[in-house]
C-alpha cells in the first residue's frame, strides 16, 4: 500500500484527484496539505475536509500551508480559476460541510515529520505551486535524502503553456519553489500538459456518476460538469491533477523521460520548465518528464475508480 | 546502403557531417544541395565543392539551392555566423580550390527527380533552413509521400534555443518552411539542440586528425579548432550537423519520441519548436524528436570514422 500525502490547492481536479486517492485501495492517504492557486489556502483547506466529509473520510487529515509564492508577499487570484473551477473552487457546488477542522499542526512540518517517518515509504503527489515542499525543504533539508518519490503536476515541456506560451499554471505561481525543487536529488515525475492534455474527461463519464443517484456521485457529476464546461467549452476537459495520483501508482501508463530538470525564474519565460543546459553531460537523472501517455488508460482508470466509489456513497 | 541527399548550409560542423557521411560505406552521397544560413548560398556551394576536392570525391554533384526564406527577400547572414565558423565558412582555412562547378540543376529539381527516382530508398539529411525541402514541397507537393526519410538537424524541443531562449538557428531563419514540412506525413526525425549539446568534439580528436599528416587530417583539424574555440571557448564544441548524418545510419544511438511537431511563426517564440496542441489526441505521428542520445557512442563514430578517412588523403 503506497502511503501519500497529497498537496492539493482544492479546486474541481484536485477533487477528483483526492477522490481517486481516496477510492483506490492501493493507496493509504495519510493527510491532505492545502496550498494556493485555483483557490486561497484557506478556501483549499476547506474544500478538501469537505471532500473527505462527503466521502466518509473525515478521518484524513487536513493541514494548512503556505499561503502566496516564496518571493511574495500575497497570493491574488486568477480571474480564470474562479471561472474555471468556480468562485468557491468547487464549480459552484455545496458540499455538506465538514465538522471536522485542519489540523493544528501546519502542512510545512507535517511534510518534514512523514519524511522522517516514512522515508523511501512515503509519495507526496503536488497538485499545486510548489510552496509548500519547497518551505520544507529550506527549513528540513535532510528530507530530499528521506522522500521516496515526488509526483509533480504542473509544466510543459514538449508544449505550450497554459498560462503563458511557455508556462503552466501551478509552476508559474511560484518559479523560485519549483526550481528549488527540481534541482534537488529527490525521485520526482513531472507529470505536465505533455500528459495531461492528452487524456479527457467527458460528459458521458459524469453522467454515468450521476445516474447511481447517490449524494457523491451527483455532486462529483456537479462539479465536474461545470469545470468541463469553463474550460474547453466542450463536452470533455483535460484530466490534470488525476493525472499526477494515477502515475504515482500506475507508471506503466506514463512514458517518462529521464532528465534534469530546471525551472526559469526570470525574463519572458518566467515559469517555463527546461531541460537543465548545465547538466546535458551529466549522468542519472533523478528528476523525469511524462511526454507520452496511454490516455484511454488513464481515462478508464479515473472513471471506473470513480464510479465505483460513487457507488456506495 | 543508404542513398542519402545533403541539404547543407555549409560551414564548420556540415564540413564534418559532409565527410562523415563520404567516409561511411553504408552511405551513398547522392548530391549535396546549397542553402543559406551559416554562409550565403553561393559561399556553401563553394565550400561544399572544395570539401569534396579534398576528399577525393569531386564526383559528387553539388546543386545550387534557395538563397533566402520564404517570407523574406534576401537573407543577412548573423554576425555570429561569421565568428563561430569564420568569414569563409571554413574556420579562415585556404581549401584548395575544387575546378567542378555547381550543377546547372538547381537543388529544388534535384531533390524532386530524386524523391520520383529514388522513392523510399532515398534519406535526406537537412543541416540548415528547411527552405530547400518546403520549396520542392511547394513545387511538387507528391513527393511528401515519395521520399523515404527526412532527418533534420534543427530545433529545441526540451531545451533552451541558441538563437533566442526559444529557438535554435536553422528552424529560425525560415520558421514557415520549417512547419510547412513538420507539418506533412514525411517520416521525419527531428535531431535538434536536446542531443546534439550532449555530444561533443574535443582537441584531442581534432590532435589525433593532424597528427595523420595527411592534408585533409591538417585541414581538418584547422577547421574544427577554429569552430571549437569560437563557440564554446572551451577544449570541445557540440557536435550539431554530423549527428544528423549518424542519426540517419545509427538511430539506435539515439532515443527518439514519436510526436506530431509544429513551428511557431510568429510572435516572441518565432522559430520554437514544440508539440502541436491540435494533434495531442492522433495517434501514429510520422513525426519524432530526438530527446536522448548515447552520446559516447556518436562522438566515437565521429572522430574514429573520420580519422580513418582523413588517414587515406
Amino acid at each position: 500500500m503506497m502511503k501519500m500525502i497529497l498537496d492539493l490547492d482544492t479546486g474541481v481536479d484536485d477533487s477528483l484527484a483526492l477522490a481517486y486517492a481516496i477510492a483506490n485501495p492501493d493507496i493509504e492517504v495519510l493527510g491532505v496539505t492545502g496550498t494556493y492557486g485555483n483557490v486561497t489556502t484557506e478556501q483549499g483547506v476547506r474544500n478538501s475536509l469537505d471532500i473527505l466529509h462527503l466521502l466518509e473520510k473525515d478521518s484524513v487529515p487536513v493541514f494548512k500551508g503556505e499561503d502566496h509564492a516564496m518571493d511574495k508577499v500575497v497570493f491574488t487570484r486568477h480571474e480564470v480559476s474562479a471561472r474555471i473551477h468556480g468562485e468557491n473552487g468547487v464549480g459552484q457546488v455545496t458540499l455538506p460541510p465538514a465538522s471536522a477542522k485542519p489540523e493544528s499542526t501546519d502542512a510545512i512540518d507535517f511534510i518534514i515529520a512523514s519524511c522522517k517517518r516514512w522515508g523511501k515509504e512515503l509519495t507526496l503527489v503536488t497538485t499545486g505551486p510548489l510552496t509548500n515542499l519547497a518551505t520544507a525543504l529550506e527549513k528540513e533539508p535532510e528530507i530530499e535524502h528521506m522522500i521516496g518519490k515526488v509526483i509533480v503536476m504542473g509544466g510543459a515541456l514538449t508544449v505550450c503553456g497554459n498560462v503563458s506560451h511557455f508556462a503552466e499554471a501551478n509552476i508559474s505561481q511560484d518559479p523560485c519553489a519549483a526550481r528549488n525543487v527540481f534541482e534537488t536529488s529527490m525521485d520526482i515525475t513531472m507529470v505536465g500538459l505533455d500528459v495531461t492534455q492528452r487524456s479527457r474527461l467527458d460528459k458521458k463519464a459524469t453522467q454515468s456518476w450521476r445516474n447511481l443517484k447517490t449524494i457523491s456521485g451527483r455532486l462529483f457529476a456537479d462539479m465536474a460538469d461545470y469545470y468541463i464546461e469553463n474550460t474547453l467549452g466542450t463536452e470533455e476537459t483535460f484530466i490534470h491533477d488525476p493525472s499526477a495520483v494515477i502515475c504515482a501508482v500506475h507508471p506503466e501508463f506514463f512514458q517518462a523521460f529521464p532528465c534534469f530538470l530546471t525551472v526559469e525564474t526570470e525574463g519572458i519565460d518566467r515559469g517555463r520548465v527546461v531541460v537543465d543546459s548545465k547538466k546535458l553531460r551529466a549522468s542519472d537523472p533523478t528528476t523525469k518528464a511524462c511526454i507520452g501517455v496511454a490516455a484511454d488508460l488513464v481515462e478508464r482508470e479515473l472513471t471506473t475508480t470513480l464510479y465505483g466509489l460513487f457507488k456506495g456513497n
